[in-house]
């Protein structure tokens, strides 16, 4: 993993030395205080790493990898908004620390930013690559509206959820490893191939989010069953739904709205049902299925294949299956 | 005008062929009835006029119109929910039909929408045209920061005053002439004096509202004495400020707030003071200063002078001086 931990030392860098100006005050502050956040600045090093199967000079990939995560964090800022959330990689969000409007206008201005940063590349194909990159924000902001309406709507299929998990995740990587390869020279065909990588991956990513807020992940010691909690319709819950008999959706449906039990009852008597309705061992097949799929198309790649190992190593890190 | 009419014709028909997926709705249905809405389409209309100096395949300079365009919407739209404003154009504003949430992603996705039309623009200068286009993006979010912090402080000066209107208003006029120049073909030393010309325009255009708003306008039929009510701090009431003796600062401060007096009582009251100091008169200066500066500039254009007069007529009858 030192050669996606030396990008990502190289991205750190290249997102500490914006240089952001002082006034107004409440315009900038949100932005750099967004910035330094960390997480794992998985778009931006799926840039690099897509970009380095065609070419060696990162320094020129960097503009681009930045304008990604910017891109990411300011929808992060409006997201928070919209869903009320108050922590954010466990400190205050913006929304909660500087409230609404502060937080519409920063996120604003950061998503310039992104496009800034993305005007920086040197590149005699700005047209395309921009174009890519809009239609990427284009569809992350369609995702986000799907996933907004299912909160109020009765019943959600996989083919809706799959969907929208495509734009709110997928969407995003697959921006960030075409954009990569553009710039590095990829054919109309590597392209291609490296949007239905990342397409695939980020749909195994985001089930395995899934099916890890549910059932844990010992490495993560993250508290589990918030998604049941909230009554979210995460894949598990609608491939329960349906599965389920008439009685036990009517179980998956209220019981996070049932006020005589306690947390620990409900998120044992929904994960109860998910296990009788063989809910995990499924969401594990799709996840291996669409993982599988990712990495195959990179065997396709018309590139050293010496080149491609880092990119397959990454994938399997963030997938856990690195060991 | 007929010329500037025509090119408002050809903006307004791009802008109502400009197509939009159906789904999801709630993203894209706020975007077209925010566009629907009219207005003067000044911005674009400028930038189609500045192109218009240097060349004439108006085609070319359509899309990078209706971007300036969508983009200014875009700010109506969020500024709407910062502001709390329940009315635009005499419409519901996309804030008060469909709530905050869809207000703000749906104005995420028009700046997206107004990015992805700036890079159809046909050209081999997109990279110097999308960091114009980010600058003053970027600048306008600025103005709309320091309008915000005006209204929490104390003592906002002229010159205070000045910078915020020549970031929230000003700056998208001047964007919207550089990038017609640009594309036209200009020089370096036009772009700049274009620039001066709309940001000068830009100052003579918002002291003139400000006036209005108080002062009122025949023509407009337009409720007067809104900013008054408001309590808020225009040109009028930070000059009248600056000019006031203690006793009437505290009737600036305070009339507004005032319970015990109706709304006529406390505009009339209010113009009494700016009357007594003279504000109207030297906002008048003021303005006829801007506007001055603002067509000298055109006077320095190296193009045929027969090709200056339609962007000095518009410029004077948005003035009301075309008379």
């Amino acid at each position: 993993m030192l050669y996606a931990e030396k990008l990502l030392d190289q991205v750190e860098n290249y997102l500490a030395q914006i240089e952001m100006p002082a006034e107004p005050e409440l315009l900038y502050t949100p932005i750099a205080y967004s910035l330094e956040g960390g997480g794992k600045r998985l778009r931006p090093v799926l840039l690099m790493l897509s970009y380095g199967l065609f070419s060696d000079d990162y320094q020129r990939a960097l503009p681009a990898a930045a304008a990604i995560e910017v891109f990411h964090n300011f929808t992060l800022l409006h997201d928070d908004i919209m869903d009320n959330a108050l922590i954010r990689r466990g400190k205050p969000s913006v929304y909660a620390k500087w409230g609404k409007n502060v937080a519409i206008l920063s996120g604003d201005a950061m998503m310039i930013a992104a496009y800034q940063l993305l005007g920086r590349t040197q590149t005699d194909r700005l047209h395309p690559i921009l174009s890519v990159f809009s239609e990427t924000a284009i569809g992350v902001c369609e995702g986000q509206q799907y996933d907004m309406d299912f909160e109020t709507k009765q019943k959600v299929s996989v083919v809706e959820y799959m969907r929208m998990i495509e734009l709110k995740t997928s969407v995003l990587l697959a921006g960030a490893v075409v954009i990569g390869a553009m710039l590095g020279g990829a054919s109309e065909e590597d392209c291609k191939a490296l949007r239905r990588f990342a397409i695939e991956l980020g749909l195994a990513f985001q089930l395995q989010d899934d099916l890890l807020d549910s059932y844990g992940d010992e490495r993560l010691g993250k508290a589990i069953g918030g998604d049941i909690l909230e009554g979210k319709k995460t894949y598990l819950m609608i491939t329960a739904m349906s599965r389920a008999d008439e009685e036990q959706r009517e179980v998956l449906r209220t019981t996070h709205l049932d006020a005589k039990r306690s947390d620990a009852e409900k998120i044992a008597r929904v994960k109860s049902l998910y296990d009788a309705l063989d809910v995990p061992h499924l969401t594990e097949q799709q996840i291996a299925i669409r993982f599988e799929r990712a990495l195959a198309q990179l065997d396709s790649l018309q590139t050293d294949p010496a080149r491609i190992e880092p990119l397959r190593e990454y994938a399997k890190s963030l997938m856990g299956r690195n060991k």
